[in-house]
């Protein structure tokens, strides 16, 4: 029924060749905001999801230091939040990591605080390093330890720092600000002084941190989920008893998504996350969908072979996978799990039936590396 | 704006005197199948819930005895299920506990299991005492502990066994049956030899167990919990995590709802379940609500004052507060916490938009026991 | 793998006979409020679903001479409705002509006007005859004509009456007090006085009743259809308008649902309602399902059959399907369409997830009628 | 709590000063794909939402005898579509219209047809002039008629006509080919030959354009409307209707959403529609909320300023409000009402949480005009 030849020369694509008279037409409606459609049509109409990311590698070898460095170079006073952000070669326009979604490192020293502001745009992080440190969200201040997932949903007010006593702490931020500003929807406030708090210390995960046990006598009327902190306590056991019981996913290992537990769906309206283990040995097998992610690698070491191009991470690194591109993750230890943490758009694209995937059939579904 | 007053002799109420008349038309009319309104009308437009069950309290040790003793009496093969049922003073006619609300204590000797089969009805269990007891819903066996709380939602195929070599396993049955029933809609089968077990020991809680967190790659369509476990040593640790940061319920206590993490909705459609604790010394406030209950004390001792009239429970014994009977908890001790399971209508309840509520608030807000 | 003989003499149901000691067992449990399951677990099990009410009919010709004789025995104000009701043989207990729906036949004469109340119990109405009726639901006044159907929702206070000028009304009333009575969860207050109209003259069928528009910039919070009023003039053009372009349904004819425009789903959260048009010569085939339902003719002649026995309609009958009852539909004309509206108890019985239906296969899906 | 100055200058905001050391620093980063947040964290966190689109009136006058002549100078078959698309002065890069939203305007004579394609992108059709064009959607073939409206969902099959002996039909086009592709999503497949017809003539609208009804015996699990097609000779009358029983909005008029009547939502998940009325002598309100939108003047004459521009519109020409901008409607006319077209990605912007409005509060809340 389809055509999958994907030649451009065929009835139901544009094939107008130009003419004199055409040009003069063109030129007229150009005077008037207008165009010809099938003079940018099998432009604007491509026949597969295209992306306009490359797949990128950050090594947390090769950024480390430049991050720490920034502590000494500038305040969070005076930088507002002090983050090196990663950007995409190809979307540095939008300050973008892959597709509309950013990310950065931040570095807090023990002592420090940021102010605290709030914008449209929704923001996550996932904890790289360090001890003692919190976030405050809504009045609601958590602790971080390392792999630990924490959201910032939309408009919620938020700041961040590090105890006295505690140690450096690094962290990655995950945004949508390049999304949100492209829907001509984002703003922002600061807030005047420190937020109060107004809950105990770790209120949310303590509260709606029960498997399958909700408050009886609450409720919540956000669209985001009220367990604002994923304990990697919590999660990495739950991925081992999992592994008992579950066959491995093929692509993707054991794969657990971060959910609200109030409607079993994404974390965030914007954003998504989940962890993935790679059991030992694990050689993951391609395909491809639509949506863009950013990794981190929480444990282990190993490589992703994104469009026949391989990219060798360990823990801490981070990584990109752009729309529709070809993907297989690889555990590089015969004795040893990996972990990747991801975050992703799916709640858009799936939200607005864009989600589709394609598994790879030839070469036993592995990629060929250029 | 609402007349409070509660008299039927009023504008707005059936206020016909009989005649010669209008007795021969009443007549005329029964002959047709039919009736005058007015006759009937105060009685069945209640100016508030009425429930015809009775609060009741069933002591453990009056019953466990003769639950044994059941064991010696019949074989699960004759009696289905070996089984002593509770049932409400004035719901014998529908072998209910309390409402539309059936339930039971079953007990299974080690090396004991019962058939397969499966109907419309709901069930529900809590562990009361054993040791190497399990539950097989739909292919997936579930071993089970004490205070567990584990559910065989409607029309999955469950049989239930001990383990040789395990001790003696007592549990509260909870189903709705009386209430499928009244709705016309129940049925059964037979499952023919044994369910073959389809998913590895314990799939469901390892799988859905981990708080926050749910497969990425699995789709559940079913209308009930694909979480099937909620083990009493995560739901006892959860509830002193809540209770260290939220204040106390007045009426409830620290008050957790057993939850479907797909839908934070209830466990399955027609029943609901909770556990609640009492903190050491807590003197819970009156109010009432529409809604059958029936509960089990699951640690500590206390009582509950229902509708004026003091029932004092310990650890295993069960109650009912039916719709609309003011209640108010109690924990005897003032060093240690009482817990005390529940399971109840409130699915139905909610679902149709029949909840509503009311505090007492005279006398402090505590009943004047009789 | 279902065993369907429905004998309970094999494995897996309860086979246990009487003894001395059982017999002295179950004497001792009596008193302790409980006695054994395997002694009722047969007949509150059963093999399908079980109706406790019969098929009925009430031919409009033999009620409306007693209908109209009732407003000269009594009045409104004596009344508080002035209603003759339809009562099953076998649920006069609960005052239900099927299952647990109430139906009357309330009669109204120009000039006359009832009092408003209010009830956690639904209603609705279907006009049979007359002119310049109205009801008034939560303030706004709508106008009635045959074979309208109007809501009047849990817990909205509401009343009716006929404008001076106008001719006797007479609608027939649909409820779902028993159901609401059964699940102890009723209610009923007086308005005091007259309710204010608060909205224009049928504001909400001109708000709400354009087909596939919803006002933009209004929101609608309520669990039930914003249009309380769904015209005869638009439904019958709408059904002849589907019955040009789709299949006619073999057991149903041409089946429109009642909706919410806001949901899809039914019009209320406890009762729904559909009208459908069994085309000239239509000679439906026999299915039972689950869910009980009290039907009118609206338009045209013809015969249910209801297990196996047979009930002649026309133009204003009233009959009752119960729960799980075979029963096919037959229009006599070979010329005229007939319709039938019904109201039944779907949402209660789709909502707790106790749907089932089974067609006839036998006999070409036609029962012999006894 | 906010400070609303939107200076830069303040705790909160980065304010950074150059230094050799740091634009070394700067170098470093950028050599491992990366960047100090706080030299672009002012820009891309906009204090308010930022459109990148300016407001534009295309007018049907100037456009049309260009519209014809693509008919002279290219086939549909060369064209695979014959239409001039409209693209906003600062959009020319995605081929916009405003936002994300494409716009163009198709020319069909008697007898043409084109192919059939689909895409992973959702179109929309509201009908300029002509008679007998038809649309086929997915096997159901619809004929169009003057301010009709219809939609061709995210992957359905679908090609346009106008039958012999029609009239040549123009139409206005909408598309969210910019969204689909800036998410990097869409895709193209071309039908092999022409679509067959599944479904009887206007088989969509027949069956589900009932007011308040869906037919009982179907399921629908698509995530669009089954409403295919919008007849202005519906939504013109429920205009009317609703006027005369509604406060008039003091921004938008009589203001009704084009909706999926299974969900009460929007007709297709990334692209909303709605039709305004404009009373005789309507000045409207200015207001600015996040979304883009896309209108036509389907009645009547009038003019919207937009921040601060007065655009004069009258029947048949097309303009468009970028997000946040300042707009009011007025009607020119003091006795004919005027109706307003629009199409949006409300569904985008609602969907994830991004809506958010203001009120222009001075000068009685109208603009000063430039």
């Amino acid at each position: 029924m389809e055509e999958n030849n994907y030649s451009d020369d065929q009835y139901g694509r544009a094939r107008v060749q130009d003419s004199p008279e055409l040009i003069a037409y063109y030129k007229e409606l150009e005077t008037l905001g207008a165009g010809a459609l099938w003079t940018v049509a099998n432009d604007i109409e491509p026949w597969e999801p295209r992306s306009s990311s490359v797949p990128m590698l950050w090594k947390y070898d090769d950024l480390r230091d430049l991050v720490l460095k920034s502590s000494e170079l500038v305040t969070p006073e005076q930088a507002g939040r002090r983050v090196v952000y990663l950007v995409n070669d190809n979307r540095k326009d939008v300050s973008a990591a892959v597709g509309w979604l950013y990310t950065g490192i931040q570095v807090t020293r023990p002592g420090e605080s940021t102010s605290a502001h709030r914008h449209r745009a929704s923001a996550l992080r996932f904890i790289m390093e360090g001890e003692k440190g919190y976030t405050v969200v809504d009045g609601n201040k958590i602790m971080l330890e390392v792999n630990d997932f924490v959201i910032t949903p939309n408009s919620t007010w938020h700041e961040h720092g590090v105890e006295e006593g505690g140690k450096t702490c690094i962290w990655q931020d995950g945004l949508d600000i390049p999304l949100v500003n492209a829907l001509e929807a984002n703003d922002y406030a600061v807030y005047d002084g420190k937020q109060p708090l107004t809950a105990p210390l770790n209120f949310s995960p303590m509260t709606y941190g029960g498997a399958g046990l909700i408050p009886a006598d609450k409720t919540w009327d956000k669209p985001y989920s009220p367990l604002f902190k994923y304990s990697w306590k919590n999660v990495y056991p739950a991925l081992l008893e999992a592994q008992k019981v579950n066959e491995v996913n093929p692509f993707d290992g054991i794969f657990m998504q971060y959910s609200n537990p109030l409607t079993g769906g994404h974390v965030m309206q914007t954003m998504g996350a989940s962890m993935q283990l790679l059991p030992a040995g694990f050689k993951g097998k391609a395909h491809k969908h639509t949506g863009s992610f950013v990794y981190q690698c929480a444990k282990g070491k190993g490589y992703t072979i994104i469009n026949g191009k391989r990219f060798d991470w360990k823990e801490r690194d981070i990584f990109c996978v752009p729309s529709w591109a070809w993907h297989e993750h690889h555990n590089l230890s015969e004795t040893e799990d990996a972990c990747l943490f991801n975050f992703n758009d799916l709640p858009v694209i799936e939200g607005l039936g864009l989600f589709q995937g394609r598994e790879l059939t030839e070469n036993n579904g592995h990629q060929q590396v250029q």
